[in-house]
C-alpha cells in the first residue's frame, strides 16, 4: 500500500503530482531547514481513494492520528489540551491552482475548552474568541454548506446594537457573546452541536476538501483548462503560528528583490502584532522591512539569509510571507514574485549575467507580452484606478495615448499639423485614410475585428489602436459619436488604452518604460538562440527603418497597394482602372512605373542585400476607385463622362469582395499592371545592386493562387517581362517568382505549385478565412459570443489554429519538402508575429515568420523560446 | 523489326494503337470482306521512328514500294502508268481523331501524263484536269505550306476574265490551262516544278503527315485533352474510286437506321454521276436512297445487306459512305452514326431489347445530356438555322421558351394572371422575387453565374433559365433593356434557349420530345444497376411529387429558408428579426412554428417514410428585413419608429454575407430559431407517422459548421427540444442530427465532427467557394477569362474540382470511415446533379448524391453509367 501522508520533513519538491503544490513547496522549505511551521500533507492518492468510496478509509484516520500526535511532539502543545493546546489549519493543494475548490479552514482545534486555553496563553481573550466565531462560521460554511451570510447577518446585527462601527472595537466578552450566538445559529441549521472534538473537526475538513475536488465550479475549470479528473488534491494540515500574541510578533510580505523596477535588496513591509489579514485589510500602516533591521535584528539577519537561500534554490525573485510569534521567525510560504515587465526583463538579465540561470532560462522568464509592454507607453497605474471607462472595444494595438477625436483622416491631419496631438475616431478605416492614421496618436471604430484594416495598420505602425466598440454610434458625417447619454464631439479629449481595450473620457498621465538596452541585449540573445528567421512586413522607410533596428532578417511581405494610395498615385490608379483604350490604361501605368520604381528602390536600398518579398496588387479595383466626391474630378481627368464613370464603378462592385476579383485574378486579367510592377521591381534592383555594388535576389510573390495553371500563366508573363528589362539594361540579376499559400486549394496543391514556385509564403490571414468561412470584417458579430460559450478557445485570427488552417499548412509544407527541399516556406499572416503560434509554425518545417516591425521583438523571443 | 506496313486485309479493329482510328476501320470491313477499296496503312510506329529521326528510312520507302505493287496488282492499275492509272488519297489517322493535322491529299499519281489517261479513262476531261489542278493546290499548301490563297486568287481571276460565275462552267481546256497557271504559280515560289514522278509525290505526302504530328495545332490540342504525345499517326493510302464517270456511277450517305427518330430502316441520299464533294455542296438535289433499289436493284440489295453486316458488327446505328463506280458499289467509311437525343434513346432501348446490347451497354450509349434534352422543350431546328441571337449569356438551365419581358416579378405574376406568357428579365434575383419566378416561362439575368439564385432556383423548378448576359444592360427601375442600338421594353417578346445560353428577339417556334415511356425504361434500369442513390433537393410539393415520380430515393436537401418567403410568413420573419424583447421574439417564432409544421407534415406525408434531410436556417438574417418600401409597414407591424428599424437594418448588413453570420452561427447565436424549426419537424413528423402508421426517421441538418464544439452546443440544444416533444406527445420517434461539410476546416476535423453527428452530407457549392477563394457571384467576372486562357478547364461549381475540393471530401471520408461505417455521406451541392462528377463520389465513398428534381434523370443515368 502507498504512503498516505508525508510529514513536511519527508517530500520535496519532485513530489508535486502526491503532495500538490502547496504541499510541495512547504516540504521544499522543511528540507532546505527553514523555519516552517510543521505540518504534514496527505496525498492526491489518499483523496482518489475517498472519492472512489466516499468514505475516509480506517487506514487514513489511523495515519492522521498518528502524525498529529508526531506534530504534538514537535510542536509541544497538544490537540484539544486545555493548556497549551495545538491549532492547526487545513488547506487544499492540488498540482495546478485551482479556483472553486475548498481553499482553507483556519484555528481547527478550537472548542469551548481551548478557547479558554488560548485566551490565557495569548492573554488576548478578544482574539481568541474571535479565533473561534471564525473558525465555527468557516466551517459551518465549507463542511457544512450554510450560508455564511446567516453568520454575518448577525455580527452586523449585534454591532449596530452595540453602536460598533468597526470589528477591531469588540471586547473578549462581546466576540464570547457573539461565538455563543454563532453556536446557536449552527445548531439551529445543522441540528447538532457544533463539534467540540478536534478530530471530528479535523476529519470533517479532509472530507470536505477531498469532496470539494468534484463541485461543480471545480469541475468547470479542470474541463476549460483541460485539467485532468484524475488528478485529486492533497490535503495539508499545519500547525497555526500567530503574529499577534504581542510586540515581538509580527506579520509580514516581502520580495527579493524590487518587483516594480528589478532592482536588487529586500523589498517588503511588516506590521507588528497583527495577523495576515491585517497587513491586507490595510487598517494600520504597515513598515518598511528595513526597520525591522533596528527593531528585531536577528529577526531581520535570519530573514535575509532565508531571502537569499529562497532565491538561490529557487534560481527566481521570490515573493515571501512570513510571520514572527514571539520573536520566533517563521517562513509560511515562497513563491516566484509578480513583477512588470521592466523588472522581469531586467531580473532576467541580472540573473543570466551573474550565472544563476543561462541565457534560454532568462529568455523564458520573459513573455512576448512583456516586451510589446516595453514598447508602448503604458498609463500611470494610479492614475488608472480611479478612472471609469466610456466604453470598451477590442484590443488591436497596445500602446496608451491621449489626444483630440477627430472624425475623418483629413480633419485629423490637419489638427495635426497644426500641433495638436490626434486620434481618429471612425466607424472603421480604410487605405484612403492611411494619412490622417499616420498621424494619429491612438485609432479607435466601432467596427471590425482584429484585423480590420485599422487593426493591422495600427499594428504595423505600432500606433495604439481599439476596434470594435460596437457601444460607441459614430456618426462621421454629423462629426459626432454617442454612447449612453454621452456625446463626444470633435476635439473632445479622450484617453485610448489599447492594451485593454478600454477607451476614457479626458486625459490619463502616461509613462514609457522604455529601456532599449535590455530589450537590444534580450533580441541579441534571442537571434542567437533563434532557429526561424524572423521577417518584417514592411514598404515604408520608417518601418522597414524600425524593423531592421528590431533585428528583422528581410522583409517577408512588402505590400505593393498601400504605395498607390498618395495623392498623386490614386489618380493615377483611377485613370488606370476608368481607362477605355489601351493607350490611356498604358499611360497610367506608366507614370504609376515611374513611382514605384523609387518605391522599390528605397526598400532594396535600406535592406542592402537581405532578402526582400515583394507581393504584387492584391486588392479588388473597386478599393481605388473614386468616391463620390471624386467623381467630378474623375471625370475631367479621364474625359468621360459621370454615368460612364458611375457605370464603371457599378461594374467594379462585388457581392463578396473577400472572394472576388482580386489577387493574381488582376495579374490574369490584366496583365500589364503585374508587368509594369515587375519592370519597377527590376529595374530597381538592377540600378541599387549597381550603385552599391551588392547582390540583391527580388522575391517577387504572386497573391491568392489557386492553381497551377494561374501560375504558370503568371509566370510567363513576369519572366518575359525580367528578360526585356534585363536586355534593356544589358544587365541580369538573379531573382526569384513565388506563389502565396492563403486559398486552401493552394494547400491542397502546392506540390504541383512547385514545379513552378521558387518560394512559399502563408498568407493565414485570408487562410483561416477561407480554412473558417469567417470574414473577419464580419466574424465581429459572432466571435464574442463563441467565445463566450466556450466554442472558439481564442480568436483564430489571433492563435493560429492548428487543426484546421494548420493542418492545410502542414499538408502543403509535407507535399513539397520531399519533391524540393529548398523550397522555402514563409509566414506572412498575422499569427507569423504570434509567440502562441510560433512553435507550431517551427514544428511543421516552416523556415521563416513576417510580421509588423513592432511585434518582431515578440517574435525573436517566442522562436527562441521555442528552439530549445 | 516491327511491322512497317499493314494491308487493309492484314489488320483489324484491335490494332487501334498501330493503324489509328481511320485504318483500323478499314481493316476491319475489308475483315468483313465488305467492298472497300484496295489500299494499306503505315503504322503509328513508322511515324515515331520518323519523328525521331526526321527522315523516312530506307525500309519504309521500300516497304512503302512493295504495298504499292501490292495494291497496282490487287487493282489492276499501275501507278504512274500512261494507261490506266492508279491514284492513290493519302490520309492521317490517329488513334483519337485529332483537329490541326494535315488531313487528306487526292489523286496522287496525277502528272502531267496520267492526267492525258484519266481525261481519256473516263470521257471527261474537265473533271481529270479538275483533280489535277487540285492535287496541286493540296500538295503545296500542306506539304510545301505555299498559302491556298495564291491558287484561288489565280482561279478567282481566270472565271472572272472568261465571265464564269461557278466552277462548273469550266471545260477541260479551261481547267488544263489552270492546272498549267497552278503549276508556274508552284514553280514561283518552291522554285522547282511540280513533282512529276508519283513516288516522290507519296513519300512528301507521308512525310508531311508525320511531321503534322508536331504542328502547334495539334500539339495545343493534344495537351488539352491529355492525349500523349507519344501516339504517333498512322497513314492510310488508298486507291481512288469515283463516283463521276457515268450515269453507272454514284455516291452516297447513308444511316441503318432514322437518325432523328431512331426508327428502324435505311435513311440516306445518293447522287448520280457525282463526287463526294457535290453531296455536300447541295449543288443538285440528291435522290432518295429508296429510289437507289428501282435504279440499280443488285446494288442497293448489295447495300442493303452491307448495312446490316456493318450494324450487327458494330453494334449500334452505322453512317456509311459509299461510291459506285461504274456499278461497283464501295464502301469508302462506317462510323456509329449522330442522332438526336430522341433517337439515341430509342436505338438504345431497341438494341438492348433485340439483345444486341446489354442493357449497361444501352445506358452507355445515352448521355446525360440527352436525358436533359428530353425533358424540355426544344426550338425547331429550322428556325434556329435562320434566327440571329440578340445577346449570350451562361447556359444555367436547359429548355426553349419564347415570352413578354417583365422586369420585376410583381409585373410578371400579374402578367401571368392575365393570361401572358412571361419571361423575367432582371440584373438579377432574390428570394423576393421567387412568386414571378414560379410563373415564369424563362428567366435572364445579366449578372451572376451559373449558380446564382437565378440559376440554381430555375434549374430546380426545371426553368429555362441564361444569366450573366453581361452585354445586356437591364435598368428594373426604367423597366428597360439595353444591348448596343436594340432597346428591350415591357412587354417586348424574346426566345430563350437555356442549353445555348442564345436570347433571340420575337418567337422562335417550339416542339417538345418528350417522351415519357423511354425515359422511365432509361430510369428503371438506370435505378436497377447504379449502386448509390439519388436523392432529390426540394421542399415544395410539386418539386418533390416531380422527384418522386424520376425515382428520387428521398430528400437530401430540404431547405427551410425558402419556406419563409411567402407574404404572411415573411413578415412573422422580420418581426422575429426586428424583435427588442423576448417576449415579441418568441410570439413571432411561434406563428412561424405553426406554418413550419404544416411544411414538414406536407414533405413527410409525400414521401411516406423515405429518408429525409432537412437543413436549418442557412441564410444571414439581412436576406429577411424589409426592403425600402416596406419600411412603413414594418414600423407599423412592429410598433417601432424607422430610423430604429433602419439603424437595425444596417447592424446587419456585412461585408462579405458569404462568410459571415448564416448558417449554424445563427443557430448558436439565436437558439431559438432553431429550437421552433425543431420543434416543427419533430412535431411533424409524429404527427404523420402517427396518422399513416409508418416509420419516419427524420434527418435534422446543421448547416455551415466548422468546428465540434459549435456542432456538440446544438445538438445539446436540439436534443432538449426534441425531448421535450417527446414528452408533449408522449410518443418518440427515432432521429438523426448531422453536419453540413461545406467548410474547409469541417472536412479536415471531419473524425472529431464524426463523435456528434450521425450523418454528413457535402455542400460543394460552399466548399468549392471557399477551397478556391472564388466567390459565386463575383466569379463571373473572370471566370470566362480563367477558361479562355485555359487556366480553369471547366467551371468547378458545374463539375467537381477533384484536385482540391475533391481532395478535402476524400480526407473527410477517409477520416470517419475507419472509425465509424455507418455514418454516411451525401452530396447536396450542385455537382451532386452532375454526371461528370458521379464517378469520382462513388469512388471516394460517397453514399448518394441529391440534387434538383429536373437533374435527378441524368444523375440516375451518370450512376448507373459509373457503376461498373
Amino acid at each position: 500500500m502507498s504512503k498516505l501522508i508525508y510529514d513536511f520533513s519527508e517530500g520535496t519538491k519532485e513530489d508535486l503530482d502526491l503532495l500538490g503544490g502547496k504541499g510541495a513547496n512547504l516540504a521544499e522549505m522543511t528540507s532546505l531547514e527553514l523555519p516552517v511551521p510543521f505540518g504534514f500533507t496527505i496525498t492526491t492518492g489518499a483523496c482518489m481513494d475517498y472519492l472512489d468510496t466516499l468514505c475516509l478509509s480506517q487506514d487514513l484516520l489511523e495515519t492522521i492520528k498518528q502524525y498529529v500526535t508526531l506534530l504534538e511532539n514537535k510542536t509541544n502543545k497538544q490537540f484539544g489540551a486545555t493548556r497549551n493546546p495545538l491549532l492547526v489549519s487545513v488547506r487544499s493543494g492540488s498540482k495546478f491552482s485551482m479556483p472553486g475548490m475548498m481553499d482553507t479552514i483556519l484555528n481547527l482545534g478550537l472548542n469551548d475548552q481551548t478557547v479558554v486555553a488560548l485566551a490565557t496563553a495569548t492573554g488576548n481573550p478578544a482574539f481568541a474568541y474571535d479565533c473561534y466565531r471564525r473558525l465555527i462560521q468557516m466551517y459551518a460554511d465549507v463542511v457544512k454548506g450554510v450560508d455564511r451570510s446567516y453568520f454575518e447577518n448577525y455580527l452586523d446585527h449585534y454591532k449596530k446594537e452595540h453602536e460598533y462601527t468597526e470589528d477591531n472595537q469588540l471586547t473578549g466578552a462581546d466576540w464570547q457573546r457573539v461565538t455563543e450566538a454563532y453556536q446557536l445559529i449552527y445548531m439551529e441549521h445543522i441540528k447538532e452541536k457544533f463539534p467540540q472534538d478536534p478530530f471530528e473537526q479535523l476529519t470533517a475538513a479532509v472530507q470536505a476538501v477531498f469532496a470539494s475536488w468534484n463541485n461543480p465550479r471545480a469541475k468547470t475549470y479542470r474541463r476549460l483548462h483541460q485539467i485532468s479528473d484524475d488528478l485529486g488534491t492533497a490535503v495539508n494540515i499545519q500547525a497555526m503560528v500567530f503574529g499577534n500574541t504581542g510586540e515581538q510578533s509580527g506579520t509580514g510580505v516581502a520580495f527579493t528583490r524590487n518587483p516594480a523596477t528589478g532592482e536588487t535588496g529586500i523589498f517588503g513591509e511588516y506590521l507588528i502584532n497583527a495577523q495576515g489579514e491585517d497587513v491586507v485589510a490595510g487598517i494600520r500602516t504597515p513598515k518598511e522591512i528595513s526597520q525591522l533591521q533596528t527593531e528585531q535584528p536577528e529577526v531581520y539577519h535570519q530573514f535575509e539569509k532565508i531571502c537569499t537561500i529562497l532565491e538561490d534554490h529557487n534560481r527566481d525573485m521570490q515573493d515571501i510571507e512570513f510571520t514572527i510569534e514571539n520573536g520566533e521567525l517563521f517562513i509560511l510560504q515562497t513563491r516566484n514574485g509578480k513583477r512588470t515587465a521592466k523588472a522581469a526583463m531586467k531580473i532576467a538579465i541580472d540573473l543570466a549575467e551573474s550565472g544563476a540561470i543561462t541565457k534560454q532560462e532568462a529568455l523564458n522568464r520573459i513573455t512576448p507580452e512583456m516586451i510589446n509592454q516595453s514598447l508602448h507607453p503604458v498609463f500611470d497605474e494610479e492614475a488608472l484606478k480611479t478612472a471609469e471607462p466610456l466604453v470598451s472595444g477590442l484590443p488591436a494595438s497596445p500602446g496608451a495615448a491621449t489626444g483630440k477625436i477627430y472624425f475623418t483622416a483629413a480633419a485629423a491631419k490637419d489638427a495635426h499639423d497644426a500641433g495638436e496631438k490626434v486620434i481618429l475616431l471612425r466607424q472603421d478605416t480604410s487605405p484612403e485614410d492611411i494619412e490622417g492614421m499616420v498621424v494619429s496618436e491612438a485609432i479607435v471604430t466601432s467596427r471590425g475585428g482584429m484585423t480590420s484594416h485599422a487593426a493591422v495598420v495600427a499594428r504595423g505602425m505600432g500606433t495604439c489602436c481599439i476596434v470594435g466598440c460596437e457601444a460607441l454610434e459614430v456618426d462621421e458625417f454629423m462629426k459626432r459619436a454617442k454612447t449612453g447619454d454621452v456625446v463626444l464631439e470633435e476635439g473632445d479629449v479622450i484617453s485610448v488604452n489599447g492594451s485593454s481595450g478600454k477607451v476614457y473620457l479626458g486625459k490619463i498621465p502616461t509613462t514609457l518604460d522604455n529601456d532599449f538596452s535590455k530589450l537590444s541585449k534580450i533580441l541579441e540573445w534571442g537571434l542567437a538562440l533563434g532557429d526561424l528567421k524572423v521577417r518584417a512586413n514592411a514598404e515604408t522607410a520608417e518601418d522597414i527603418q524600425t524593423a531592421l533596428k528590431f533585428g528583422a532578417a528581410g522583409i517577408g511581405l512588402a505590400r505593393t497597394e498601400h504605395m498607390f494610395f498618395g495623392e498623386e498615385r490614386i489618380w493615377e490608379m483611377r485613370k488606370m482602372i476608368l481607362a477605355d483604350t489601351k493607350a490611356s490604361r498604358e499611360q497610367a501605368l506608366a507614370n504609376l512605373e515611374v513611382f514605384q520604381i523609387q518605391d522599390f528602390r528605397e526598400i532594396f536600398s535600406l535592406t542592402a542585400g537581405l532578402p526582400c518579398t515583394i507581393r504584387l496588387l492584391d486588392p479588388p479595383l473597386h478599393e481605388f476607385v473614386p468616391k463620390e466626391e471624386d467623381l467630378k474630378r474623375a471625370a475631367t481627368e479621364t474625359r468621360k463622362n459621370l454615368s460612364d464613370i458611375r457605370q464603371r464603378i457599378s461594374e467594379l462592385e462585388e457581392v463578396n469582395p473577400m472572394l472576388g476579383h482580386r489577387g493574381c485574378r488582376l495579374g490574369v486579367t490584366y496583365p500589364e499592371i503585374y508587368e509594369m510592377q515587375t519592370r519597377a521591381i527590376i529595374k530597381a534592383a538592377l540600378e541599387v545592386s549597381q550603385e552599391q555594388n551588392i547582390q540583391i535576389i527580388p522575391e517577387i510573390m504572386l497573391p491568392l493562387i489557386s492553381e497551377k495553371r494561374e501560375l504558370d500563366f503568371l509566370r510567363e508573363v513576369l519572366e518575359k517581362t525580367i528578360q526585356e528589362v534585363f536586355n534593356e539594361y544589358n544587365f541580369a540579376t538573379p531573382y526569384k517568382i513565388g506563389s502565396m499559400l492563403e486559398i486552401p486549394r493552394a494547400c491542397l496543391t502546392a506540390d504541383q505549385l512547385a514545379e513552378n514556385s521558387d518560394f512559399f509564403s502563408f498568407g493565414t490571414n485570408d487562410l483561416t478565412q477561407l480554412t473558417y468561412g469567417f470574414s473577419r470584417d464580419d466574424s465581429v458579430k459572432f466571435i464574442p459570443e463563441y467565445m463566450e460559450k466556450h466554442i472558439l478557445a481564442n480568436d483564430p485570427y489571433q492563435h493560429l489554429d492548428t487543426q484546421g488552417v494548420g493542418e492545410l499548412m502542414r499538408t502543403a509544407v509535407n507535399k513539397v519538402k520531399p519533391l524540393n527541399q529548398k523550397i522555402s516556406f514563409g509566414v506572412c499572416g498575422e499569427v507569423g508575429g504570434d509567440p502562441a503560434s510560433i512553435a507550431f509554425l517551427r514544428e511543421i518545417g516552416v523556415d521563416y515568420v513576417s510580421c509588423s516591425p513592432y511585434r518582431i521583438p515578440a517574435a525573436i523571443l517566442a522562436v527562441a523560446q521555442s528552439s530549445v
